[in-house]
Parts: C-alpha cells; sequence; structure tokens
C-alpha cells in the first residue's frame, strides 16, 4: 500500500508541488483570522485529490492553457468551505487526526472563513472568463449544499433506501469531482464526447470515493482514519453497508442492528457486533464490490482518450481509490 | 413618514412587485427545507432595497435587456445568506420582529441554506455571461465575509476607531450596495464615467444606510425596529454614535460609558444613561451628520445622470434612507 502511495507520489509528485503553490498564492483573504483559518484546514495533510483530478483530466484533454493550477484551487477551497461548516455542523472532533477548526477558533469565524473560501472558489472561477465554467462551479456549491442537508435530514433514519444514498453521496460528493473533470474539458475547448468521458470518470470516481470512505468507519483504527471508528454511525449517518446489510438481514438481527444504531453512544462491543453483522449480511463486500464497479466505470470511460501517461495516472488513481486506507 | 413611505411605493410598487415574483421563481431549490428556511428569511417583509437598487441603476444607465428584475435577486439572496449566518453566529432572537430561523430549524440547516443562497445568487450572476460581473458578485461575498469577521474580532473593543468602523461597514454593507450598482452599469455597457457615478451613488447610499442602521439601535422602541433595543450594543458591537461620544467624553463618563458598554447585561436604566451620554458629547447628532453627507454625496452623483423621473427615484431612496425608523 505505502509502494503504491510512493508510486502515485512519483508519477503526480511536480503536479502536486505545484498546487501547493497555488494553494497558497491565490488565498489572499486580508484579514491574519481568516488566513489562519483557512490554513488550518488547507494545509492539514489533504490529499488535494480534487485540484489534482483538474490538472490531469485538463492535461488528457490537451489543454495548453497554463492556469490549471491556478483554476485547480477552485476545487480545493470549495472543499475546504464545506469541510468547515461540516464540522461546525456535525460537532465531530478530530478531522485529519487534528482538532477540528471550531475547537480552535469560534463557530462565527469558521463559519464565515467558510463563507469566504466559497467566493474565493468562485472568484477563480470568475477568472476562466467562461460563463458557462463559472456556473458549473456555483451549481457544484448550490448541490453540495443540499446534499449535505439531505444527509442531515435522514440521520438516524434506517429507512433510507439505497437509491437515496447514491443520491445524497452524488450532490454532496461526486458532484464536485464530476465538475473538476468537466471545467477541465471546457476550458480545453474539448469534443462533447471528450468532456462526456472525462465528466463520467469524474463522476464515478467520486462515487467509489465516497463508498470507500463510508467503507472506512466499519475497517479503521482511529490513528488511520483521523477521527473516531464509528464516527459517522454517531452521527447518525447511515451508509450503503448498513443500508445493505438491514436489507438482507433477518428481522431478529435487524432489531439488533436498528438498536445499535440508535442508540448513538453505542459500545466497542455493539460496533464489533454490528460490524459482525454488517459481515454477515453482505453489507461490507456489498459496498466493496459496488465502487468497484464504479472504478471500473469510471477507468472505462477514458478508452475515448488515446492511450497516454496522463491516462495511465487517471487509471491508476481510480484503483487507488479502492485501496486507501485514510 | 408613513406618507414618504406610501410615496416611494408608488413610484416603484410595480418594479417591487415585479421583484417579488424574480425571487419566488429563481429560488429553486429540491429540497422542501430549503425552501422553508429561505423564505422565511426571504418573504418576511424585507424591503427589498437592494434588488430595487440594482433595477432602477439599471434604468437610470439605460439597460434595456429584459433581465432586470432576474439578475435583482442575486443581491436579495446574497443579503439573504448574510442574514441567516449572521443569525446563527449572533445568538439574537428576533430578526424584523420574527424569530431567527435558527430557532425554527437547526444551526445545521440554517448555514446551508445560507450556502445554497450564497450559490444561488452567484449561479444567477453566472446568468449574465459576462464574467467582470460575476467577478464582482464572488468579490462581493469574499468582501461581506471578511467584513462580519472582522466586527467579530472587535467586538466589546472600545479602542475602535471611526476609520476602522467605516472599514468595517464598508466591508459588510456598502459593498453590496456599491455591487448591485456597479454591476447595472456593466449590464447597460455604460461609460465608465456612469459606471463611476451609479457606484458611487450605491457605495454612499450604504455607508449612510448602515449608520443609520447603528442609530436605530439608540433611537427606537423593539417594535418598530424588530429587534432589541441595544441588541447591537449587547453583542458588542461598537457603532458609531458610541465611537465618537467615546472620543468627546471627559476621562469621568468616558468610563461610565465604558462600564455600561462591557456590561453587556446592561440595565434599561443605564441603557437609558448611555443614551443620555451620547446625545450630551454629539455621538447621535454626529453619526446623523455623517449620514446625511453620504447621502449628498451620492445624490451629487447621480448628477452625471440626465434628469429623469427614475434619477428622481434614486435621489427620493437617498433622502429616505435618513428618514426610515425600520
Amino acid at each position: 500500500m505505502k509502494d503504491l502511495k510512493q508510486e502515485l507520489l512519483s508519477m503526480v509528485g511536480d503536479d502536486l508541488a505545484e498546487i501547493e503553490v497555488a494553494l497558497k498564492d491565490n488565498l489572499n483573504p486580508y484579514l491574519d483570522l481568516v488566513s489562519d483559518v483557512a490554513k488550518h484546514i488547507l494545509f492539514a495533510g489533504g490529499k488535494r485529490l480534487r485540484p489534482l483530478l483538474m490538472v490531469l483530466s485538463a492535461r488528457v484533454c490537451g489543454y495548453k492553457g497554463g492556469y490549471d493550477k491556478v483554476f485547480s484551487t477552485i476545487f480545493e477551497y470549495l472543499h475546504a468551505a464545506t469541510l468547515l461548516h461540516d464540522d461546525v455542523i456535525d460537532g465531530a472532533q478530530l478531522r485529519r487526526g487534528r482538532p477540528v477548526a471550531n475547537s480552535l477558533w469560534k463557530n462565527s469565524s469558521v463559519v464565515l472563513t467558510g463563507d469566504f473560501l466559497l467566493a474565493r472558489g468562485l472568484s477563480i472561477a470568475a477568472a476562466t472568463k467562461k460563463p458557462s465554467i463559472i456556473k458549473i462551479v456555483a451549481e457544484i456549491t448550490e448541490s453540495m449544499s443540499q446534499g449535505e442537508i439531505e444527509q442531515l435530514l435522514r440521520k438516524g433514519d434506517v429507512s433510507i433506501t439505497e437509491e437515496e444514498y447514491r443520491k445524497v453521496i452524488w450532490r454532496k460528493t461526486a458532484v464536485l469531482f464530476h465538475g473538476a473533470c468537466k471545467i477541465s474539458a471546457r476550458l480545453a475547448n474539448s469534443s462533447k464526447r471528450e468532456e462526456n468521458a472525462i465528466s463520467n470518470y469524474g463522476k464515478n470516481l467520486g462515487l467509489a470515493f465516497q463508498m470507500v470512505d463510508d467503507l472506512l468507519d466499519y475497517t479503521l483504527d482511529t490513528k488511520a482514519l483521523g477521527k473516531g471508528v464509528g464516527a459517522d454511525l454517531k452521527e447518525g449517518k447511515v451508509t450503503l453497508p448498513v443500508i445493505y446489510a438491514l436489507k438482507q438481514a433477518d428481522s431478529k438481527d435487524r432489531l439488533k442492528m436498528e438498536s445499535i444504531i440508535k442508540n448513538k453512544k453505542f459500545s466497542g462491543s455493539n460496533f464489533k457486533l454490528l460490524i459482525t453483522l454488517l459481515e454477515k449480511y453482505g453489507g461490507i463486500s456489498y459496498t466493496d464490490q459496488c465502487a468497484k464497479d464504479h472504478v471500473k466505470q469510471a477507468k472505462d470511460s477514458l478508452l475515448v482518450f488515446k492511450p497516454s501517461k496522463t491516462r495511465d495516472i487517471l487509471e491508476f488513481i481510480a484503483d487507488y481509490t479502492l485501496l486507501r486506507k485514510s
């Protein structure tokens, strides 16, 4: 696993270094506090997956404009904005193994810095001078805010269906991946065929990414995940492993699972029992298979493009998504 | 006063009616909850001053495109977004005489509906297909979020200077008025001279508007203001009437004022004493004079435009700003 990460870094290290510089150079607040809060979330070991996807998608689409790194910051700023607002809302304590911003600063400063980052992302989108691109960025934000609300509305709701879950993860996560890729094609003035292909890659990658993320809540220890295990469940987030297992379970086991889920202060032994039941009814393996299917669809979409080193890297990232442990 | 309001309504009633329709038609969320929260703040008797300014500015600049009402919603949506986030942050109980959204819904839903409204405003800006306009809208949001943070940072700080106060009210309030007017000129493809004139009108109107707003905290009863009298001061907002009076006061009275301000649970009689001191040292009359100066500058800016009914209405609105009681 570590070797794969090293291999990926050797392929995209230069891009990542330039993205880091762009993220620092384009932040540009006039208040130190905004800078401090924004940097706390922006420079805390994030994977830079979203900006990296944009840069690589632009390259595979033949973009030569020279502003790919600048525009890629849009997607990290929007992502960081949602993390800041989520942390205020969720009441979680840890993010990426560090205290959440709102444990170090007031909620107010964190909410408003989130607003600043949203606006910053849109300002940079405006610098593309392409209204259709700016529209996509604004729509991403509309979608993400509503996806988050939908998730909140369904908190603790064990009746949520797989279809509803898929809509939520599309809106709250995959829309941003999809948008980063789609905008790259627009920047490169690609054909509709290429635009659809790379957008489809982004969408499926985003769905797989979120499914893997949801799986990690049941499969990792706290240290590797950077937040408490079972954290999603404690917040009442009912995700695919649970949705599927509940549907498959006999009524006795379903009641057992539901009672653990509804008691948000479940014990370690109850959480272990829940995982055993998720495994018994195939919730873990089904979710894993769904993620794999989306990765396959993502990779298949890339076949529209001629073979190239960049296409290989995009394929590698898709495979890597399935293997990540944090 | 009531007659003036009636007079204004007779001049802009048709525009306001069309703005109401546009605000409903362009909101467009897919979640009922977002719709409910957004409508709670959007349709609670707001004055629609910002969209109205945009519509009238566009008209005085000769805009004939037919989308003025649609684009005017940008400024009400952005304004509503900041109100939602402010209410979560401030912990106030009333807004426009009604319970704040976050007393009826969860903070999370209110924060995220604010995000949705920000994004909605930017989506509609993108529909202008003019990147320079979209950039202005994004920059307004950057500025407002930082203006709010700056105000929070200075909470309860009696050392804030008039210059610093002016910067804060420019960023948190006047930037939006200025932007609404500036964008109108851009939509109308006005000359730079006209663009500067109408932008200057908006800026000065915004500054006057905020100064009058800050005065109302010391001069009105709760019912007329729709929130508790002295509410700003209870939140630690040190505004121009106080800043000026503190600077003019002898050391004994200054200490008296400072002790009232620092004790956020001040009694009614202490608040009355404070107002007496604000009057004694000219804080009320100075702020009133500053607002009048800005209104004069706003009206002078309009002289660039030929006399017209629309120019008259813009002048009327400037004068009306000084007289408003809510």
